[in-house]
């Protein structure tokens, strides 16, 4: 079984009121030069087989296809 | 400036219904033998400063009180 962990993150360029509602909250409870906030989302998946190689690829087929919004999204895979 | 990732899942136990869907969608989409899959959240923070173990306290307060419920997750800070 392969452990998998996909990271997808806005692209820069791409606004996040998410993040800077974070920032705001954050500045509000006294947490002071905190700048750039962005919010992303983590996935981790168990994959059948031994082939990392082939688990890589076949994760990164479900990022195109599914868990990441490639128009303004970045992903990157992590297998262990 | 530094630059902190804090990534935030579930704990083990805790139900994660969104997984699921993600699970039973890549199925769907002809993706065979994925099972576990979780959904967290990641946070891409900037703060001022230079020193890297107060940054790091410094996240981890903020992951305390505001990033994370400590009760159905767990939370973790990288500093670079």
């Amino acid at each position: 079984m392969i452990k998998a962990r996909v990271t997808v993150t806005l692209k820069n360029g791409v606004l996040d009121p998410q993040g800077k509602a974070i920032e705001g909250a954050l500045g509000a409870l006294g947490f002071d030069g905190v700048s750039g906030v962005r919010q992303g989302k983590v996935f981790d998946l168990e994959l059948e087989g031994t082939d990392k190689a082939k688990a890589e690829a076949e994760v990164k087929a479900m990022c195109e296809q599914l868990l990441a919004n490639t128009v303004i999204e970045n992903y990157s895979v992590t297998i262990s």
